[in-house]
């Protein structure tokens, strides 16, 4: 038997991961890795959890070890719904929200359950690589638009749309991988492009809290459009590896049919994690661990940029986010960034270079470097390394 | 917009589950219900697994709360093939073994790697109904093959083999939902028919560790067929709500594919519950605890078998299971288990109808009773009041 005819086409077209194929490469104690997508370790309240761990199970008993319902804890999502009403102003209740085994669970869900082979999604050029690969199992058609320093071009959105479209997958704060935002004007126009129109948008915010500059801007669909779609995670703010994510929408037949996706793909996320994150959360001042998490994570941002600044030549230009884990370096016209990544690894520094967030380029010029997860020395050591890789060249 | 127009066939092809969607009726606190699955909850190690958590916070700090690798920690994936190849002979390595977010994900995780709509996928007749859901999603052809008290009748296998068929899907000991176990010369003879064929044998395990009588049996194509995978959970053995299943295979080339799947499913499984159940089962004696929750299960499926010969009519007959968690009961023939499910309600007693189960059959003269989750004189009387339906008709 050839393995090509026992495997399914959906898989055939599903992409492994860049970044989980060098990961051997870049966890090489020797090499710095601006590869990885992890948030920094010193931010996760792992003496505030124990304590929590150690109350759900006196308190909960079996409760936190038995099975439980699709949707998640009900005392979970209301601690979401009220922290999304305060903040943005939305009017949600537990029935808007389902718990999802991290972000990329909802990603998941969200292609099944819109996407036919063939059906169309227009996603920003460039957009997160697990996105793609999420999506890629249900093979759709990608139709890229182009992400400017105000976000979507919307000249480019309006002629994506004329195509059969059953979503637009959006990242509006510090996006992956550029670290970009999406400014007021465009987030209102995008929104006026989309009102009378028969699509979903996917709002993805897993960086949203991660605001270090600038004032908070409201969503484009949350709230306003019928077949709005908001992610959220807890991976950012509190712990990864509990792998505690959830899906946010005023709209009851989406989320239904959702629901029965997830039903069918793990019956419900782990019910433990889900008290304790919610003993957490209404134990502790999230605001203020967020706040601890942005103080050092801009402390970073600048640490990189400044050493950009200092050893990049001048030919070589970067995005500046506001927030969020990511930046995102443009090399001259014509460099590849892939090619470049085997010569960085000799010098033992890492990165993600932007081909895998790309549906339709090869050998782009970009690379997609994250800042969070080594302290300021380490940062500018790998930085240096990596402008005399560009100098060389 | 009409939500027809959004959706997915693959989701337009999933039936919700029947289980969950009468949830609700069946937590009514006055309700006997025997429709769960769930395990008995004086069986959750609790009070152990805590001092896991204290341990493991403190030996391995951030690990336990950070990004991790697809396939699972691998200490755990080790604990696993040492034990799989101590008692079953097979010759396991980590490399072997992914970990899922539970047996429920590895279900999804096959029906994404092997199945194209129209694919022929082979069942029992009846199957697990969160199978016949995981796979719908790819929208099969579903070919069920006769369960008898043998297991898989040969010859109707033989004959849907004659289809195009990407995989049998299997549940040799205790099956859900029939409680019926295949006998050592029936697991010979499937082996026989499927060992110069071209498919892949899926044998789920969720419950072969609960066996209350008899002796072990070997698998059908563990260690033994080229394109063998075996599921396990330690949801029966340890605790559900941790979500933490594992999918064996000894191809590789499978096991790449699969671990794409689950990259782009929900990245890894809460790497924080990998952490706990493997110290829990490095510290503890598994099989001592196994020991306790087989003598409860056993003493509750006896107190459910001696209710029924005592107050089923004898015209309803039923299975007598070695272990698991379920027995399968057949009404008269022409008597719609389905139609009875609200009259039960009526009487506070639930069960799940066959219907659910097959991917063929309306209105069964079948149903599903569990056993684990109730003490012997709550069995007794939710017997009895179904009895007396019975004799009512």
């Amino acid at each position: 038997m050839r393995m090509e005819n026992i495997l399914s086409e959906g898989i055939k077209a599903t992409p492994p991961s860049f970044v989980r194929s060098i990961l051997k490469a870049a966890s090489d104690p020797g090499v710095i890795s601006f590869a990885g997508g992890l948030p920094n370790p010193v931010s996760f309240p792992q003496e505030a959890l124990l304590k929590s761990m150690e109350r759900i199970v006196k308190t909960y008993g079996s409760h936190v070890f038995q099975y439980s319902i699709t949707a998640g804890l009900p005392e979970l999502r209301q601690y979401i719904a009220d922290r999304y009403n305060r903040v943005f102003g939305l009017s949600l209740t537990t029935d808007n929200i389902i718990i999802t085994t991290g972000s990329q669970q909802a990603l998941d869900l969200i292609g099944k359950v819109f996407l036919d082979r063939g059906d169309g999604v227009i996603v920003e050029k460039p957009t997160y690589l697990a996105a793609i690969q999420a999506f890629s199992m249900q093979q759709p058609k990608f139709y890229p638009v182009a992400l400017t320093e105000e976000g979507m071009n919307p000249e480019e959105l309006e002629a994506a749309l004329q195509n059969p479209v059953k979503f637009i997958y959006a990242i509006p704060d510090f996006q992956n991988p550029t670290g970009l935002t999406y400014s007021a004007g465009n987030r209102k126009r995008i929104y006026e492009i989309l009102r009378d129109r028969e699509v979903v948008l996917i709002e993805d915010d897993p960086y949203g809290e991660l605001r270090f500059e600038g004032e908070r801007l409201p969503y484009i669909g949350a709230g306003k459009l019928p077949y709005s779609i908001l992610l959220g995670t807890f991976s950012k703010t509190v712990a990864p590896g509990m792998r505690i994510g959830f899906l946010i929408s005023e709209n009851k037949e989406l989320l239904k049919h959702i629901s029965v996706a997830k039903e069918a793909g793990d019956l419900h996320t782990n019910i433990f994690a889900q008290y304790l994150i919610w003993d957490y959360l209404k134990t502790n001042d999230l605001d203020m661990h967020i706040a601890k998490i942005k103080k050092l994570y801009r402390k970073q941002a600048h640490a990189m940029m400044e050493a950009m600044d200092r050893y990049f030549p001048p030919t070589v230009t970067y995005t500046k986010p506001q927030g969020g884990m990511f930046l995102w370096v443009t090399l001259p016209e014509g460099m590849s960034a892939m090619s470049l990544f085997p010569r960085a690894l000799e010098k033992k520094v890492a990165f993600v270079p932007g081909d895998p967030f790309y549906t339709d380029i090869q050998n782009a010029n970009t690379m997609r470097l994250n800042y969070t997860n080594a302290d300021s020395e380490t940062i500018e050591e790998g930085i240096r390394r990596l402008g005399d890789l560009l100098k060389e060249l």
